[in-house]
């Protein structure tokens, strides 16, 4: 069974991730998603530079779909989330979304694929953080 | 009829478009898509500062799909290309992807929404612009 | 006088800050001043989106000077820094740092004007801020 | 004696280099003079890449200061250049500027040192190269 807890982390707009049109650039919401996943994970007890070190291995982003419905903007404080949808061996797909008070921006979903530093290669996701992830 | 001639922009990888995985970030892929999606557009001689001057409109992403097939490496020499797969009123989408000499890296749909300035609402693509994109 | 309070700001490093040298990216340190300097602002009410509508002006950076003294790394838990040096009629230098528990990795000088948004001319900051700023 | 040439590199401005203040972000000047150095050091005959393989080393920066005189805008055609100011055992220091036209709208001074990866501490720069750039 899988945990349909959504994971939510409030983050503010800076003009760093603003483009010349007045609204956040489409590809800083990427990091504002990338920011979502790793907190969701620490929340596992799993940090990004953890893995690297103890297992050798990281997730990476297969593929992801990403629908853009409202923008946000400057110095707007938004909700970025992120919810389990599927867990695999070696990989993970996440839906994820940007919110604005009540309303949603942005969603997405993104295909994560745990593998090895040195080849690239999926690898089994370490069994101790898969029990958590299928819980 | 849609032209099918594929746009093709030349790129370097630089340190700011890596990350501590060794490997180009996945959000700089859609920097790398923006540049050639530009220069195919200048190609038919429009420039996005000057749609936002002279019709008070801009393209923006409306939704993308992304595919990461391989990883490109700093001071790769990339190839970025951008090719028409639907031409509408206010939409288009293109096919983008990102190769290595005859290696194919990532792969993108992009679907664009030509809007106007004031409230990001889609207006038609001026007709000068469509008649050569549907070419 | 000038208030000597040093402003705190806590932020995490992700792959997104990051490059191939497994390190943050030197330009990255200039989004987290941006963030630091930012909420510093607001700490005394305004916000860069606010003083836009208000007053049609925002603070610009005219110079900065940066030492980076020991490089942050991935999943770090950094405290960035702003603090008052100087107040003038349309400029202020702030001081900053980035700090990782006791260490001080990097250490700035930025060089801030009010700008008009029209002309990006310097214009007198509004009284009751540079009043605040300089108490 | 130092080489006094000046290297010279085009580039474009694209919405990822902009801001909601409508002209480039103050950040993504490094980005440029990144590519423009890293081009420089390329017409020498050596890759960031290739020192990283070849001597387990690299470039950092250790300080720069930064004037901003003029904003760039969207679509502007830029040339960023560099040129040798000093070279020393471990360090080089650099003149990096930002043209567009005749008219110089950023200049820069960057403090380099070349420091191994394993503990990034400065380490001589390879005798072949530094000949090279003191020639």
């Amino acid at each position: 069974m899988i945990d349909n807890d959504e994971y939510v982390l409030q983050m503010r707009v800076y003009f760093q991730d603003t483009d010349a049109g007045g609204v956040v650039y489409h590809g800083c919401y990427l990091n504002f998603m990338e920011r979502a996943r790793t907190e969701w994970l620490r929340s596992y007890g799993y940090s990004n530079a953890g893995l690297m070190k103890q297992f050798g291995a990281v997730f990476v982003i297969r593929a992801c779909h990403i629908d853009y419905l409202k923008p946000a903007l400057l110095d707007d404080l938004l909700e970025v989330t992120a919810k389990i949808k599927e867990v695999g061996r070696s990989r993970i797909t996440l839906l994820q979304s940007v919110r604005r008070d009540e309303v949603v921006l942005t969603t997405a979903e993104m295909n994560l694929v745990y593998v090895s530093l040195e080849n690239f290669k999926p690898i089994s996701v370490p069994d101790v953080l898969r029990a958590q992830l299928k819980y």
